[in-house]
């Protein structure tokens, strides 16, 4: 069993608590991801085919969970933030011309990149439509502003590319914007449905923020660390595609002047097959730097700031749920 | 003086009557339209300084005008329609490779394919953002139905490329959600605004459907019979890029089969290059059999359903005006 297996298992248990819940959000979300045209079909039938973790509908659920059943506008909300993080990783696959996503030929890679970027406009739209049709203005106005935050962190990404004095300041406000604030909306959405926990969104919102930035982390550590078995992919990307990420930054900070310099000069100007060729070089300094342990530490710091946030507010098993929750995400680190 | 100019002028007179409505929606668009990042507030400048007609926005302050002055979120309504019909012609321009827009390079070209893709999401949620933000619920329900349907639209147009089977009906359904959607719903959400006009927001929104079906098809006539210096561009754009529009599909549909099938044998495989090499015989075709002739008479049977929708509902000068702004729309073809 590969360590990604392992980590399904994981989650699975813990879903295995909203298993109701995560039943009608599937029935939910494959009815709303399908199209009024062949083409949009089947795109949208290769999409669900990928299988997802269904993270953010996890939580939202999670947040949700109280004695009394949860409603179906929580559920279609679920659905709704999924198809909106389906959406973003379409237009993601085209500007990264990613070839796979999720173990299938990416959209762009299989229809091309008019479809990729349409397919996108779609089932962001259809989610909106959906919030909007339910009267669900709450919800709505989260994820719009989400996804306004999520476009101008794409516009950071571009800026910043291959901008090695990215500083840590300005790479936190990227993931901020990039993937934090959907699971925030997220569980601030389901805390909303939740009669015990609507009068603390905020601190729910906060929750969901601080794990945001913990799967972020870990994941940008994955980039270094991993290995294929683990991720399902190779280590590197963010490396050869230009986005510098927090064990770069930090290991270019802490180093020594010499080495920073070093490196800078070796590397900084590298573009395309030459700086695959640099990766080892470049993981290695990170490695010897701490660079990736610093990241580490960040993600621990996360991760303690999410349980935090949430034993102020939350209680009982839903409390506990939750507590594990963050932990299956640091968990992905050891 | 160009055509283009004469049209301009015509369109100014009718906006003059909204002057200073429209001096609002341009402070109000150019506070909106710029950025957070330098490089989104660099392309804002650039999408801004390629001046558009203000055409939706236009007829959403028509459609609002009353004796009260017009309220801010009519303004601010009006914005956010011109950033989501701006969003659309930045994936469009994407979609097919467009070189320009509006006399400038376009964002594709001048800023490459994943800024013009981010850059379309970016405006698409901020204006969804604002509504949201404002509480204007409805017109956020019109707007995210709307770009829904848009977007459906595109799928259905990458669908039907090169597809000379193409029938008068689909092409109607696509155009009723590429380009008439959105006009309805400016004209539904000014109307939503007017006291004497909100009892009959569905039939302001059949008068926008309605020009918005008449400005399409003269587009469409235009990419066959206009010439460089009317559009600003050349003809033959549509059948370059394989979009199959109402003259071709009328041409196709009234010709004695031998002619058809003689065209048909002829030109239905090309691609690329030597589509371009085909134009003068495929317009040659479309001209002689009536296709353009068909697509002027329907224009103008749109335009009559639009003035009668209009004449219903509408009373003193704002009637007037919404029957010359269809005129205007319609005077494009003689």
């Amino acid at each position: 069993m590969s360590l990604l297996d392992q980590e399904r298992v994981k989650l699975w248990a813990l879903q295995k608590i909203i298993g109701d819940e995560l039943s009608r959000f599937d029935a939910v979300y494959d009815g709303l991801v399908r199209g009024e045209t062949p083409l949009i079909e089947e795109v949208c039938a290769h999409v669900k085919q990928g299988r997802s973790k269904r993270f953010r509908p996890t939580l939202l659920l999670l947040t949700a969970k109280h004695d009394a059943p949860t409603p179906s506008e929580a559920v279609l909300c679920a659905a709704c933030v999924e198809m909106i993080h389906t959406a973003t990783l379409l237009h993601d696959d085209f500007i990264d011309e990613a070839l796979t996503r999720r173990g299938l030929p990416s959209v762009n890679q299989a229809w091309g990149p008019a479809t990729a970027l349409v397919m996108g406009d779609y089932l962001y739209s259809k989610a909106l439509d959906c919030l909007s049709g339910a009267g669900l203005h709450e919800a709505l106005r989260l994820l719009a502003a989400t996804t306004l935050k999520m476009s101008q962190a794409e516009m950071m990404q571009i800026e910043t590319r291959h901008d090695l004095a990215l500083t840590e300041e300005r790479y936190h406000d990227i993931i901020l914007r990039k993937t934090a604030s959907l699971i925030e909306s997220a569980c601030a959405i389901g805390a909303g449905f939740n009669p015990a926990a609507s009068r603390h969104v905020e601190a729910y919102g906060e929750f969901g923020r601080m794990i945001g930035f913990v799967f972020q982390i870990t994941d940008d550590i994955f980039d270094f660390l991993g290995d294929e078995r683990r991720l399902g992919k190779p280590t590197g990307q963010d490396w050869e595609e230009g986005r510098i990420t927090l064990p770069l930054i930090a290991a270019l900070r802490d180093a020594p002047a010499g080495e920073r310099e070093r490196l800078l000069g070796r590397v900084s100007a590298l573009r395309g097959a030459a700086r695959a060729e640099a990766w080892t070089e470049v993981r290695d300094f990170v490695v010897q730097h701490g660079g990736t342990e610093y990241a580490r530490g960040k993600a621990k710091e996360y991760g303690d700031r999410a349980k935090t946030a949430i034993t102020a507010v939350a209680t009982g098993v839903q409390r506990d749920l939750l507590v594990v929750s963050v932990d299956y995400v640091l968990r992905r680190l050891s």
